[in-house]
């Protein structure tokens, strides 16, 4: 395969062993120079040690960035709005990230003057899906190097040994154990793949969930706690402001040690096959959970069931890596258009997995009224006789055609 | 008001307070002759006492019935294929039921020559819509009486002061309490409205939980379960073939013990308003993530899309009443037509309110193909490189726009 | 039936017998004080006769208003944008005009103090739906009289006579014809109801049809037009500006002259009934059809078969008179959010009931590359070989499934 | 690129010039044997013709087949049945036919111990992919050889050059003229693409029609047909009963000489560019109109909405090749649900381009019930005080909302 003449390429860097491999393998085969991309999106390492990797293996221009915020408040945050789930399951961890990587790549590109961007994804996931119609869509022209397409380093060992070839140093993790999973992380989850993953009737190690405890570890006394939110977004946690990202921060914490978000999975890959992932998503399940106790109170039904039957394929469209579509964006601007009224509070209980709810209000916009939904007398609110005409002209189409039959 | 002219009438009886008023009140104020139904689908209750009270109460006429089996074969099982959940939380235990009771009023009124049914149900309600289009559709001229529309006995107190004023026994329940809570149940579930509900911001008191042990309480040692699905339903338990009832029974028995099913909602009314329900669904809470589970191994990704896009509607249009109708039987005759796949084994675990899913497996119809889907090398059952194409001719309509902008 | 008590009402009035029956019983029955409301929407009657009579039945506070430009530009056009057609045919000519008579009832009620409205839509219709709906959710306290739901005036003797008792004129309509149908019309349509209408499978009597020629009669020699979007909307013919209004108006007149836009249908009522109508929408017919070529040519592929989808729930929410709701003003921002692109010129000819698409074009947005889209080579624009892995991995599901089968 | 090693291939084979060198060129790069297959889909050319070419170029197992019935039968009436249309203008001739053609060419392959089948679509169009997809539904492990997609033979010169080179026959058409336009037949359609088509502002030349008059050349009197429809399939002309094909063609004929059915569209491939394309239909024009007619009067409101919701999803599903996917599947049991009831005859006239209905009656499914949709006095059918309760039920959500603004 002769490759395309590349002159300077942005790469999604990590500082572990996948990317600090494609970084030689850039400048070896394609003879570019190369611009590393390191951004904290909350997986839970520092970002920093990458500098003085990619200093080490001499590249001159080096990004890190903090994009937590940016990350919530424009990604995690709309998403939420909808109460996307994948598959009845999956709440988008991995796939709502994959954008924002995108664009900082494609915007560094063009700071850079590079003509190319690369990423460590593999030519069988999702990932490498996002990252590319993003890049795509943002810059036409832009040339994309997935290394797991094109190089025969398909296996773990090939990739050490030309690691070990080339210089590139093998750490362990910073708690001396390695992984068996293929793992990812960022503010909203954490995610497993692989190993015994791979057979789906096969309960995966109890060592491997990272960010939870088992619900069996958690707490034995229920946490409550109150969340406010605002046009549908959580700003205060029992009354203490917070920006997006501590929100998500916080909700991970408590979540976390109450045993909350695990998930197991076989999903559909857009690619076409079946995968297992395991999933930890502590503030995302409770943050998912409030918003539509909120959304309960203050939204109209109508809405609110259209947005039901919007969701699916909101979802569908971000797992598949379509955020930055016209259509992603025509159904944002549906789900945005509910998100006025969405104010107020929502009481939870946390307790070992359970997120449960035990009250919401809101001053400004519940539309729940108790003079008329009492099952005591209600002073006239509601004509019960109004039901019968009700009913009946619901019933005339059943009814004639009761008659046809 | 001048009533319809009756000649005799079919009521839903449960020998209660409410349907014993019922029964006194259409002979008093309709004349006609009443033919009492009581049906065991479930509740908990049992039904022969209330032979004993319509002969006492002077009926000759007496339908007791046992639906169980036909509840949950007919009615539960087709509803758990669509993975049906009403506005994000609710399982439709009350919605399925009705169908069933009203298919029954209407036969028995064919049966003894009747020219009407009556309910309980009260005009506010969803209940009355569900029963009412049920029968129009089975019988477009049948006569519908719905007390609570037309009478003044709009609170407690005059009820029970009617009940006095004619003799009507008004029993304790048989543990000697009285809930304040309205309640309804069947196999399917249990469900309270009304007292301190009325507040969504209140939590209820814990004593309002009549089928479930309360988290907290639940056992600290995980239960583990296998279900066994063909087509679609659940047809054994730990390799124990059952019957459909035998199965919601045994699931509710084992999931209440766990404190499984608990749900506090508020919810849309078909009839207009908002109302706050609390439901405890222990067996319906383990079929739906069982079902989803043996979904996710052995249904096609784009059928499962497209069913999860119809759910909400299908949902809303059993929540609203119209299991009778041509839309649900078009909707079901879909939903129907994928579960032929739907057929293996789910390995659960029920822990303090948690359904854990830990195995799927299906020796006959799993499309998970592990050859495909492994981190390590795959011997060519599937090519990388294929994805550039896919990803290139994805990207292709937003690449275009990229440029036009 | 007790009449609740009004104070003052203001009334819907055409000047015509119907309405002029409707003033004189709601001043008998309620013994109300009555405002009336005349609306220029383009019905090609003149309003103002109607201050005349309503001057010579008492009235004191008349409001006589030309609407055309509001109804165009803020009712057809946004819903054009949706290409909105109900149940295949019918392009909403009514329903869209009924919200805006009710928003200004509701206004006007506020302005003179008064504290009902009145309509003169029957009991069996749609219009009384749209009136009430919009109504209400303007003023959730407005009291609405519909006099055809509540009098004994139920066939056309009967009404005739109740305007001789009472001294109302009975006028021929100005072309001393009296058509036996019922009929409605403004500057998107006119319809006809009723009479020989009554039986689907018998042809319209030739004389019905008011506005359009037809095709038979209309010139042998085809008009060519061109249409200009902005935004979504059209706004010039031929290269002249128009506001909304003269758009519509234009095109009624030559789309009427060429024979296009007539219909007759069997249509499904929201009230529940099968009802038979016929409509002409000359213009209307001519901008859904160019409004779809311009999208042809801008519009996102995804974002238009999104709008393609959900466009029957959005026609069906007009048809049933929920303009004023918040799912429509959800699906309105989504609608609307995709139609900056759209804009450009499309080329027509009209020709004996022939709406004919000949050219579209769009010098800043079009997304029609023919470097691309070309039978010739076309110099790497498209990389024929991606075909194969799009295709590969589009199939994947489908060939793990055959494999398994 | 290095070829994958083919035994034995079936080739979708016309005589032809395009087929006719990747006959040639599949045995000189692939050193395979061809089987050529030549199918009668209602093109409107003779296939035995291809049997004699085929032989002369050695070919030993010829197959040549009509399957005119099999292809109106089993394809494209259970198309009409969900009154598919893609993107609102284009009835899905060439999408339709090719799933059954790749059926063949993979029954066939089984049959003669080939390994391989082969096409002669481009890789920049549509086609490939409902050939392959529909190809690897049914045998997941077939070869699938894209000759367009491989070989540099990418332009007309090109083509033919190697066609002299190696002795293939040049032939004109039998008409002497040679089309300058890309086109597809079958008995549902004939579509023109390129030339210049590639300018969408440009109207065709006026000979580029091929099956209908310009409606300008049509009668000067209108044809008025009746049309059968037994479970949504037109079984009878005029009450002459008539197979599929025979309904088809009949339609055709009739349809073309009255100048219906041309349509001139830009559309949006699977592969992601938009383009121009002008289709004849006539016969399927007046199937679409007649059966959304016959439906209008036998089937239910709420039945023909999800019909026309789900109608989009499905189009797209044929339009992009997914005939033989379990989503497809899953839709058609929904739709085909639906039609038991579809019965009866519709009347229509045609005239110059025009199909109109005037008439519509079954006598065993007409849900059109006079008694109740009169505009006269109905006997009590209909009880007009029943709207105010419905009115108000379904305006107590927006009443409760217009209060709390």
């Amino acid at each position: 395969m002769s490759r395309t003449p590349v002159k300077k390429v942005v790469l999604a860097y990590s500082g572990g062993l996948d990317t600090s491999v494609i970084l030689k393998w850039l400048e070896q085969e394609y003879g570019c120079e190369v611009v590393t991309f390191t951004a904290d999106i909350g997986q839970g390492e520092e970002v920093e040690p990458a500098r003085e990797k990619a200093q080490a293996a001499g590249i001159k221009e080096i990004y890190i960035e903090d994009l937590r915020e940016e990350f919530v408040r424009d990604f995690v945050y709309p998403m939420f709005r909808a109460n996307a789930i994948y598959e009845g399951e999956y709440l988008l961890g991995t796939s709502i990230a994959r954008p924002l990587i995108a664009k900082r790549l494609v915007e560094i590109a063009a700071e850079t003057g590079a003509d190319a961007i690369s990423h460590g994804a593999t030519g069988k996931g999702n990932d490498q899906v996002r990252f590319e119609l993003t890049a795509y869509a943002l810059n036409p022209d832009i040339k994309i190097i997935a290394p797991w397409r094109e190089w025969d380093l398909l296996s773990r060992e090939k990739l050490m040994s030309y690691a070990a070839e080339h210089g590139i140093a093998i750490e362990q993790k910073r708690d001396g154990t390695k992984s068996p999973y293929s793992m990812d992380a960022n503010l909203l989850h954490i995610s497993y793949e692989g190993y015994d993953l791979e057979d789906p009737w096969v309960e995966p190690g109890g060592d491997m969930w990272r960010w939870t405890n088992d619900p069996q570890d958690a707490p034995d006394t229920p946490l409550e706690i109150t969340l406010t939110f605002t046009r549908g977004d959580v700003t205060a946690i029992d009354g203490k402001a917070m920006t997006p990202a501590e929100v998500l921060a916080e909700l991970n914490r408590i979540g976390g040690e109450h045993g909350i978000g695990r998930a197991d999975i076989v999903e559909n890959r857009y690619v076409g096959m079946k995968s297992r992932g395991c999933y930890e998503t502590p503030g995302g399940s409770i943050l998912l959970k409030a918003h539509r106790a909120m959304e309960s109170l203050t939204l109209d039904r109508e809405a609110a069931h259209l947005k039901d039957e919007l969701m699916p394929r909101y979802a569908e469209l971000i797992y598949n890596g379509y955020w930055l579509s016209p259509e992603r964006e025509m159904l944002q601007a549906a789900i945005d258009q509910t998100q006025a009224v969405v104010n107020g509070d929502v009481r939870l209980k946390l307790y070992k997995g359970n997120v449960l709810v035990v009250g919401r209000r809101s001053e400004t916009n519940s539309l729940f009224d108790e003079s008329i939904a009492t099952f005591e007398e209600d002073a006239g609110a509601y004509d019960q006789g109004d039901a019968t005409g009700f009913i009946r002209l619901n019933a005339l189409r059943l009814r004639v055609q009761g008659r046809q039959r």
